[in-house]
């Protein structure tokens, strides 16, 4: 199939390296409002996108959710197939909702908040929800770097680098395997690393832990390095994330069901990529069945994604 | 939803105890051959079923896979809405064409293959060789009990009680999220625990290792232990399994996507039966949507398992 990727941020980049990696997938053509070039494939002004308007089984729309995504996206369904990894949680009703009406009147496929969260985790938490109707669900994130609270300790005078790592507590996830639903805020640490001016040090850890929603109320553990450290050690975004049901299917006895997944990733975009071009390949199929319209990971059958002899996975 | 059990074995027992778990679910009859009494909803023999005939919205087909299901399946096919857990690999494709053909031909809604292996685990593997097309694939079992190690130990002379855990090595568990694909002799051990006679130890230890396919090749420990200790410790059926994805992105560099699915549970048989509950609902979904003909859990949206509002999960 050919594909199409709109924006060459680290998402874009990130698809378009991974797209070698199918088999199945030619990238055609990568599409961008700035100047870029690219070692994968040709790259043309978002203005040139309808000269390949037929040309292309699936766009990956690689914008932010943010300001891109809420116009791209419905805009580009009417003419192509599209996927996007739209994660405005609060939104995804009202964004699938529009490219849902945009999609079906030009009979394309769409697949929308197709990235690791809401997306995968979606889906596996719709398929544990399921399989377990009395389940105590918890989530977990990290070990991994938090983008946002990284920033707030960057915001703080006299930092010259920080980042904050979010850590899962061992003890609060062995409860959530023995069915006790944890709070987010007790179950996590958040560890910061920083490069501050001398003679800053306390002041600067007070003023941490005093951050209303990033910092204050969580355990919040400071180290203050040296600035080798911290370009040596702790220049990579990895993360991921964790999620425990726990059902126990009788009040008196000990008898109990645990499912729990967990994802690690030492980068972020290329998960989200990887998905990403999955879901298009799906889109290209439900569009050859005429399957119109808008869906999430949640409504598409998942042998769609696969391409082999199913009973060989069976 | 009106569902009816065939079948009134263990599986067929969980699922009539676990189908009050469910609010949108109501247990008409359970269907058998034998003379059974229950407590959780009338008892039919199975000659009585066509008299439910558009009366039930699925029927659960609690059988063997060995005798039972290639029969029982197709015939049901035609007349009811079925799931089944039909779980022998190499027939899979046979029994899902022969259930096609009749539910197809009877305008009815059918899944099949619908536990936890093939059935869960089979989406889960799906869902993971499309998201990491290069990934290294482990599987592991247990910690758990294997019922046929367990079988085979109870027949050897001077054995009066015994049972086998499969073990999955955590060292090697610690290799398949590095991205080194272990094969399944060196990466579980078999833990035998037994009630022998005495005197007989050691030659009952040097037979058990020397057991072809079951235990020779593998790491085997045999404990001997009391009478009383086995009928303590050792009578739960749990069981457990895990699926390792690791891929990494690049040859060079440490890049890489971990994912992981495991599964523990104390009673094989509920687990199953769980499972067997959501399908009966998404078949019966399927049916109202005149999406006739048998599926297996990858042909099957998430969506259709789920009741309440999609957008909360998303």
């Amino acid at each position: 199939m050919k594909i199409g990727v709109v924006g060459y941020g680290n998402l874009g980049k990130a698809i378009a390296k991974l797209s070698r990696e199918r088999n199945d997938v030619e990238l055609s053509g990568i599409f961008s409002r700035r100047s870029v070039s690219s070692e994968y494939a040709p790259v043309y002004s978002i203005g040139e996108l309808y000269n390949f308007k037929d040309k292309l089984d699936c766009l990956i729309l690689a914008g932010g959710s943010f300001s891109d995504l809420p116009k791209l996206s419905p805009r580009l369904a009417m003419d192509f197939n599209i996927v996007d990894s739209f994660d405005n949680h609060k939104m995804a009703k009202e964004h699938f909702e529009n490219v849902n009406a945009r999609s079906l009147s030009g009979k394309h496929s769409a697949i929308v908040s197709a990235g690791w969260d809401p997306g995968f985790f979606s889906l596996f938490r719709v398929i544990g929800k399921s399989f377990f109707p009395n389940a105590a669900v918890s989530s977990f994130w990290g070990r991994g770097v938090s983008q946002g609270h990284s920033e707030a300790l960057r915001r703080i005078d006299g930092v010259k680098y920080a980042v904050e790592y979010t850590v899962p507590k061992e003890e609060e996830m062995k409860k959530a395997r023995e069915g006790i639903v944890c709070d987010a805020k007790s179950a996590h640490v958040r560890e910061c690393y920083v490069v501050a001016e001398e003679g800053h040090f306390s002041e600067i850890e007070e003023k941490i832990k005093a951050i209303p929603e990033y910092f204050r109320g969580y355990e919040t553990i400071v180290n203050f390095i040296t600035e080798e450290e911290f370009l040596n050690n702790h220049n990579k975004l990895y993360h991921g994330g964790r999620v425990i049901f726990c059902e126990k299917t009788d009040a008196e006895s000990e008898e109990k069901f645990t499912m729990e997944l967990s994802l690690g990733m030492t980068s972020n975009p290329e998960l989200t990529a990887n998905i990403l071009l999955s879901y298009a390949q799906a889109s290209k199929r439900l569009f050859d069945m005429c399957d119109f319209g808008a869906k999430t990971p949640l409504h598409v059958p998942p042998s769609l994604l696969f391409d082999g002899d199913l009973f060989d996975l069976i």
